[in-house]
């Protein structure tokens, strides 16, 4: 367990860490298709038939939405502590997205113009699991942006064992910003958001964590309604030098290993000594844990320590692991973060660990994971925004280019766009 | 041929354009992925073969890209006065576009802060059509944005028949700024680009346009890198009142018509004796095009002409169709602008006809397609960057707050988290 590997390893780490979302999910897929296809052609009637059969709740168009009651109830039920908790987290959170929004925006010059204009999508789906477990602070993560890049109408979808939906998730569903919640789940819930029914409007843009019937159903009506990145399994990344706290880090470690057996968590540093002082508290500690037989084994599969010639190369294992969480735990971490490429989400200095991120601080928490943070960015108000170009010439001003534009149209062939030029100064 | 409906009728109209997409590509679909499969397995021997057998072309490690030699043969062979104009066109392209980038912000306050990093993708792999027709201003429009985003290795691939690649192809993606061409075309290209081969660097991002084995192998790899939209069949809307101009709106209809028989051209107009008018000059003008028998084709398929009671009505309309290209010809198109929810690309007044975007004023052509408008967006600089959560907290401020996140894990039964946090401060 928890292997001492040099940099040089990193490809092969990668290539590991990678494979974590090779599974043949072709059975699974069989079973969305068909879910989609049935509430897609039946709307209402497959939607209410998979509720009963998945749910054990016997939805119908009167009752499939969280009532004002139900939620009083829900804000009665939950810890007073935690609700007071969950509302200063989301107004951290809603700071931090309304600074992502951006302001539409003209170049001018003499009688023409081009723009950008930022709109919101109309609406938008947010998924929240069921289960056991409640995660109310991924309720807010997905639900704050919507609000903030200015959709009118978020809708929830979660599963209602028996009709009964957890009151966490109510309350921060509305703590965050929801206009109503539907007792739905699955991949049915998916296909009534991306299609639409009788009784659920269609959405235009679909996100929110789920079982993999969920995350197959998503990518399956993607193009139907936008949706957010399918999450895979996470993982954290610490760099550390000679001044780094190894409690701290094997604590920091351990949170990530406690979420899944999948979960990656890996600790480069420039010192053997911290290597492999922290190897020892991250073993210590992970015995203290209620969730140890989870941790141990992510630890086994996926639990990685690196040790790096020099800061430079740490910052360049980490741009290869494009990790979804990145400490820097050294003397200065600021002066690492302009080399950094790849990273969902950075988290500077010793008090800055990761679970600050997940529940507080006012960043998202829905990552890039598993390399994705190449190509892909925390949930974000853009994520519930679209674009939209504007043009406006004068007629003096095309004038001046018309001629252009009808010469490269020409010469692509396209005769039509061509005369759609030049007819306004013919005859 | 070309029925003038009411706005009534909208819901039905988008229900045959979204009909458009409707087509079973499951065989289509079982080759794409014997080729990925194969490229990803195989590396450069599957490639070579693929393009041998679908470009006539034996492609190797050695001559794979187009070398500086081909670059200036063509330069020499493309119209000088084409040149100039895309030369033009670009520059208006990266202005536009370079008002999109942003700039990493921070809030601080106190002993935190938090921030927002906008970092481009490291690879870009920009994939261009080959065939008869040669479209250099798809290739300005995809690369452009990468380059704005900066980029540094922005990759084409195109397909290149006995081993030539059409010179406006070779110019445009030079005069837009791109690193290196690939000789190589089909999912084959979109395999080498996703997985990386001997030959060709994985990258991070694949956009443009291709044919559907193209479309579904860009489909199938989203998740190992980031992909634009799936381009579906284009429309444009134009809105006019009295005091449009019929001749120039039936030329901007017929200039969607032309690309093919799926485009859909709608006018939606407050004026019944307008309807009218365009509807006979779009007839008399189909006449004289060169491609007339797609026109008529697609005039025929989804050709609509829709009279709305007021202008109000004619925006709603528009909003529910989410169309590619929207032309607003009335007298005060910019009164209409804040009522515009849904549409790729707006053209306000008679002399900002859609070639001008296509082709010329600097706003993006790779516009979202078939309604989702609704939740994407114009080809932009967004789609070369991602963003990173940055988050700083000194020792006093965390310390202020680490209850909070102790007690918001807690509550959601993840005690490594809450351990995360606590440690800090103990013993």
């Amino acid at each position: 367990m928890l292997p001492i590997l040099s940099a040089k390893e990193t490809d092969s780490i990668k290539r590991r860490l990678l494979e974590r979302a090779n599974t043949d999910y072709s059975e699974q897929q069989k079973i969305v298709d068909a879910v989609l296809e049935d509430v897609r052609k039946t709307g209402d009637r497959a939607l209410f038939s998979y509720i009963a059969r998945f749910d054990g709740f016997e939805a119908s168009a009167d009752n499939l939405m969280v009532t004002e009651e139900e939620t009083d109830e829900a804000f009665g039920a939950v810890d007073p502590v935690l609700l007071e908790v969950m509302k200063e987290a989301a107004a951290n959170i809603e700071e931090f997205h309304n600074h992502q929004k951006r302001e539409n925006w003209f170049i001018e010059k003499g009688g023409k113009y081009l723009g950008q204009l930022y709109l919101p999508v109309e609406y938008a789906g947010v998924y929240v699991p069921g289960g056991k477990a409640a995660y109310p602070s991924s309720v807010l993560m997905n639900i704050i942006p919507a609000k903030c890049a200015g959709v009118t109408n978020i809708f929830v979808a979660t599963p209602a064992q028996g009709g009964k939906v957890n009151p966490a998730t109510i309350a921060a569903a509305k703590i965050a910003g929801a206009h109503k919640i539907y007792k739905m789940g699955g991949a049915q819930a998916i296909a009534a958001f991306a299609y639409g029914t009788e009784s659920v409007p269609r959405v235009d843009k679909i996100t929110g964590p789920g079982n993999i019937f969920v995350a197959l159903a998503k990518k399956s009506v993607y193009g139907q309604a936008g949706i957010d990145m399918i999450a895979g399994p996470s993982e954290v990344l610490v760099i550390a030098d000679d001044s780094a706290n190894e409690r701290f880090i094997a604590a920091d470690f351990l949170s990530q290993a406690e979420h899944d057996e999948l979960a990656a968590c890996m600790l480069v540093t420039v010192s053997r000594k911290k290597a492999e002082a922290v190897r020892a508290e991250i073993i210590r500690q992970a015995e203290l844990l209620p969730k140890k037989d989870i941790v141990l084994k992510s630890l086994e599969n996926y639990g990685t320590i690196i040790v790096a010639e020099t800061l430079d190369e740490a910052v360049e294992t980490a741009n290869r692991i494009a990790p979804e969480h990145l400490e820097i735990c050294t003397e200065d971490p600021e002066a690492l973060l302009p080399g950094i490429r790849n990273a969902g989400s950075i988290f500077l200095g010793e008090y800055s660990p990761e679970p600050l991120g997940d529940y507080f601080a006012g960043t998202n928490h829905v990552l890039p994971t598993n390399g994705t943070a190449r190509f892909s960015s925390p949930l974000n108000v853009d994520d519930f925004q679209k674009k939209s170009s504007v043009i406006y010439y004068s007629r003096e001003e095309f004038e001046k280019v018309f001629r252009k534009v009808a010469a490269f149209a020409q010469a692509e062939g396209l005769d039509a766009h061509a005369r759609s030029a030049a007819i306004r100064f013919e005859g």
